[in-house]
């Protein structure tokens, strides 16, 4: 699972900072997540190939982090794109992007999916063999989600030293490793825990960006390997997290502790700071293992 | 008057490259001229005062002409700009940016005035006492302007020994600056060319892109001062010129030949390109006075 942090920085594109996007590898998939302005061209920058992107995950409408949508779906286009590419994100976002391809006759040739969502509950965007999706509704000044992406366990691991021990057809082995108890030709029974060890552990990612303090998405992220979660702000500055539906890192810690979650992730940094090492040393004092996410920065777990 | 490349190449944003935007500063004006996706970073890197623009012209609605203007409407918000601003390009433009405020539930506090343009024949569109502002009908794929920026003469200069063989009252100076006769007490009238020498000469720059090679508009950037005019391909690829609505090297210098162009400024260079130092090349086979635009680049005139 690699972690490629685009932007991670509020409010406006700057010289050296950009907004919110970042692209999650995970078991063969790249996903990318939001979209700020300038977002096609950190994708170029850190070497993420276009054509690997087939689902883009929007958390929410605020141009910090889709302003950049329009111009890599576009892009998309000119690069000769014939593969589908699926768009979940708040509703309303099919409007936007297809009213401007309309005004500027740039039809994509290539197949445009919009998945706009509107659920205060979370719920499954994406599904596959070895993946789910799943949305984290959050507290922001509008419609918002978090996504949670969540390995599915893979099969039992078969003990042959403990197999050979009956006389089990190989036919078998299939449905032990996926927890079937084997009964003999005597009737006797063997547990499935005798045969097998568990499947190796899964690895989740949990995005949750913007948001303000809310312990409702706690139950939802318990146990992620990393989170990624968004702390607009110093403790010097926390009375600003109630207006504008942000957290501190001392709040994104909170949630950390509580979650129970592996690494934190911080970022989505007020433009105001200059140190953004002062946010680590805030989250420290509440929850140990900390990263600080910065522009192209590789987190891999 | 000062041209500020910020982007000159076409189609898409790249790592090192920019989509096609500009500023000409003239009379104390500061006037954006087009605004591709990344605009608003390349102002600042090229320190362009954000609170200087007041007047922003939109050739056309393809996107690496316009996917920067939400974001850069989005900032001037957030920095809590309370003057107007005034968008002028083709009707579209403002439902696509108000559809976008609203869906981010952002709307400008500073008065935001819309001015949409359907014409295919020039029109003013700007004017003031020093400066006017002309569409020049453009022939593209989609609907599409140039813009002329003139400034207005100033008065006539007083020639003062002239003035003084004769007993003129001081009341009288204004009208004379403005070009009028005098009359004296006896009846003589003193004509004006006598007392007066042309004012100093007006500058003018004229914007043309997008457009395929058209003579239509040579009348009127007849004379500029300078002239950027499109030049996406090289005569080696000069047969895409008509099916994408373009112009060539050598089209552009043909034009500004035709139009007896003081200066001519290439740009919006294909992407295809690693060396733009041939445009010049080929544009100079045509015309002398050729320069190359590039991102950055900052032409005095």
């Amino acid at each position: 699972m690699k972690l490629t942090i685009l932007g991670c920085y509020s409010a406006t594109p700057r010289t050296f900072t950009n907004p919110t996007s970042q692209v999650l590898e995970i078991n063969n998939h790249t996903f990318l997540i939001d979209c700020g302005e300038g977002t096609q061209v950190e994708l170029r920058r850190n070497k993420v190939k276009f054509s690997r992107i087939k689902h883009i995950f929007i958390s929410h409408l605020h141009g910090d982090h889709f302003f950049g949508l329009i111009g890599l779906v576009s892009t998309f286009r000119m690069l000769s794109r014939d593969i589908p590419l699926h768009i979940h994100g708040p509703k309303g976002i099919k409007e936007a992007i297809t009213l401007q391809l309309k005004l500027s006759s740039s039809w994509t040739d290539y197949p445009l999916h919009f998945h706009e969502l509107t659920s205060t509950e979370s719920e499954v965007v994406f599904e596959d063999e070895t993946i789910i999706v799943k949305t984290i509704p959050l507290q922001h000044r509008v419609y918002c989600n978090g996504f949670l992406f969540q390995e599915k366990p893979g099969d039992r691991k078969l003990l042959m030293s403990k197999v050979m021990n009956y006389d089990i057809d190989k036919a078998y082995y299939r449905s032990i490793k996926k927890g079937k108890d084997v009964t003999l030709d005597d009737g006797t029974i063997v547990p499935n825990e005798e045969l097998t060890d568990d499947p190796k552990p899964t690895k989740s990612y949990a995005y949750c960006s913007d948001t303000r303090y809310d312990e409702a998405k706690i139950s939802l992220i318990k146990d992620v390997t990393a989170l990624y979660h968004e702390s607009t702000f110093l403790e010097s500055h926390k009375h600003l997290c109630a207006t504008t539906g942000h957290s501190s890192a001392i709040e994104a810690a909170t949630i950390a502790k509580k979650a129970n979650v592996g690494t934190l992730i911080l970022g989505h940094y007020s433009t105001r700071y200059d140190n953004i090492g002062l946010f680590r040393e805030e989250a420290k004092t509440v929850f140990d293992n900390v990263e600080i996410g910065d522009d192209g920065e590789v987190f891999e777990f």
